[in-house]
């Protein structure tokens, strides 16, 4: 357990990249010698090192950094069949991988987690003795304490105290989480979002998930609902959606809303990519599908510019490029319906992700929890 | 100035009301012996004093509270014409009001504002001398610093440094602030909000405004945007607004909109009140148009429940009471467009304001950055 001038260290290295331990005391407002004491701790901790030295006008300086083997997290995600689980080293890097199989019963699970450890761990008892926590990324709802899963559709649960389950049957500290919130944990501890304090992630997949970090930390809002943007209603009196409601995003601007259009449409495509052939060779149901679901996620895109002005909106996405049309109309629909003052002022960043990447977020959930602590509210 | 130490105690005392200095070093995370020694010298100060002896279990404890005549702060809405200057005492609470001129002149509203001081202080000398600054609320966007107007339509500025004008002519500390923010703050230092981290107030009114509350602090956004949810797009292809886009919040559920839809849909009525009266006489037109209003502004804040989780929406009107068939579309708009499940946690709390009260809340920008300190994202 790090004290709280350590993770505060921690958090500014995280943020900035390495420093020196002049520009370190300035940013933690602490006079060199005691920022060096602290430093001193977390060097003899492993958890921090010294990397390149500086050479500029005065005295050389040292940076320090993070040391990416000072401590290891496990990260499982639940949103797929076979689950991957892997471990990451304190950058964020994925350095080994196994698949593990999915169950909606939470004791499978903690027991499919206990199996596949020593896989994971195998031929590295350094990595093993180092091992700091381990996260999950599912879909759903979870408690401010990262430990209960309050509902989750998808697994058909209710409550579960997942993390509990987790640890008792693998000994080590569990921390859950949302995908989408875990992803923005991650772009912020190790991604493009590092320095920026004011963003929101836009999951956009099979379902669309959103989390908001806002000055510096992950929002939950007031019930863990804050940026449950799938379901806002986009389309009044649109198709009837799984939730009670109509017209939610989640109908007309998901991978699975996309697919469906495209099956009642009568077209044969059955992914993103074979659509957007379709529309490029001029598919006149292609193209509508492509600018309905474009459409929507814009304006839900500009609705959050408009309520929230982040620093930054960035788009993931499972598929292609987001260069083809439904990216252009996803675009365009941002721009034209954002104050026009405004209009081009915040960066919306796209990034491609693959099925590791949850799993990643999770590990960064762990991370999180060891390098800056809990993130309640 | 306060040390940071005095303005936390403040702060504790400001969302709690009241406390003993057992509790108060218990919330603070002191000791009882250093915390006294904060609240002795702010009591030396004269902003803090014993209030009333609780007799409980143990040793009766004494309450310690804000003395309402510990400072004083002058607000100013330049709202409407004539435009109310107001003095508030440390509890939030008018004691003196006066009327001044509006311009769109900045120099000759300094001018104004310190032609009507003297009469605002007249025969109160005690209150001069503990006069410790001065807020401005206006329609526009403000820096974080409170300083500058970056852009008002309604007063045709940009870029204005008005705090500086405003000082340099009157001798005074100023601060400025966005009226729907000031509204919040004002609500979060005085009113019902107190208590309550994350909240957004929506004020409905000739205009819409909309200003966030997160984790305790007004949150402005990256660019100061934070609320504009007035020109969010609610009819897509709607009505053409004076931003540029088609459709916005602004152009449809706005007391401007209402009464143009009135005049357009040939009705006499020049007040909310007079529609709500045809409304409920079974005029289909008025009907038609409170619907149209109330569905549009339900929408937006549904969105906002969905988008952010508050744990509270309040919506500030100028007329009537909500609780016509205004107030029921709204209600019911948001209850119909929030997922189910969230369905009726978010309380949606009304309340009537007058133009006082945007003055009042011109003042409590002044007061919370005299209490808690400057107020950046």
């Amino acid at each position: 357990m790090l004290t709280s001038s350590q993770r505060q260290l921690l958090r500014v290295i995280s943020e900035s990249g390495p420093l020196s331990r002049t520009v370190l005391a300035a940013a933690m407002g602490l006079s060199k010698a005691t920022m060096s004491g602290i430093a001193r701790d977390l060097i003899a901790l492993g958890i921090l090192h010294e990397t390149e030295t500086v050479y500029g006008q005065g005295r050389p300086s040292i940076l320090l950094d993070l040391h990416p083997e000072g401590a290891f997290f496990v990260g499982i995600s639940l949103l797929q069949d076979p689950g991957p689980i892997v471990l990451c080293d304190l950058n964020g890097k994925i350095i080994a991988r196994k698949n593990m199989p999915l169950s909606r019963d939470p004791e499978v699970i903690a027991g499919g987690i206990a199996e596949a450890l020593p896989r994971l761990l195998a031929g590295r008892p350094d990595v093993a003795e180092k091992l700091s926590s381990l996260g999950v990324a599912l879909s759903g709802f979870v408690d401010e304490k990262q430990a209960n899963c309050v509902q989750s559709t998808l697994l058909g649960w209710q409550d579960v105290p997942l993390a509990k389950i987790i640890r008792q049957k693998t000994g080590i500290e569990t921390f859950i989480e949302n995908d989408a919130k875990a992803l923005a944990v991650s772009e912020k501890l190790f991604g493009i979002a590092r320095d920026i304090q004011n963003f929101s992630v836009v999951s956009f997949g099979e379902g669309i998930g959103c989390a908001h970090f806002i000055r510096g930390k992950l929002y939950r809002g007031n019930h863990g609902g804050a940026g449950e943007i799938a379901h806002c209603t986009i389309e009044p009196d649109g198709p009837p959606c799984r939730c009670g409601k109509r017209g939610c995003l989640d109908t007309v601007a998901s991978i699975k809303a996309i697919k469906e259009m495209s099956k009642a449409g009568s077209l044969s495509c059955t992914s993103l990519a074979e659509l957007e052939q379709e529309a490029s060779a001029g598919n006149v149901v292609a193209v509508r599908i492509l600018h309905r679901a474009g459409g929507a996620l814009g304006l839900a895109i500009a609705h959050l510019i408009q309520f929230n002005d982040p620093g930054m909106v960035l788009i993931t996405h499972v598929e292609g490029n987001f260069h083809g049309l439904l990216g252009t109309v996803v675009r365009e629909a941002i721009e034209a319906n954002v104050l026009p003052r405004y209009a081009g002022q915040t960066p919306v960043r796209t990034q491609r992700i693959d099925g590791d990447i949850w799993a990643r977020g999770a590990a960064s959930i762990a991370a999180h929890n060891f390098l800056i602590g809990p993130n309640p509210n």
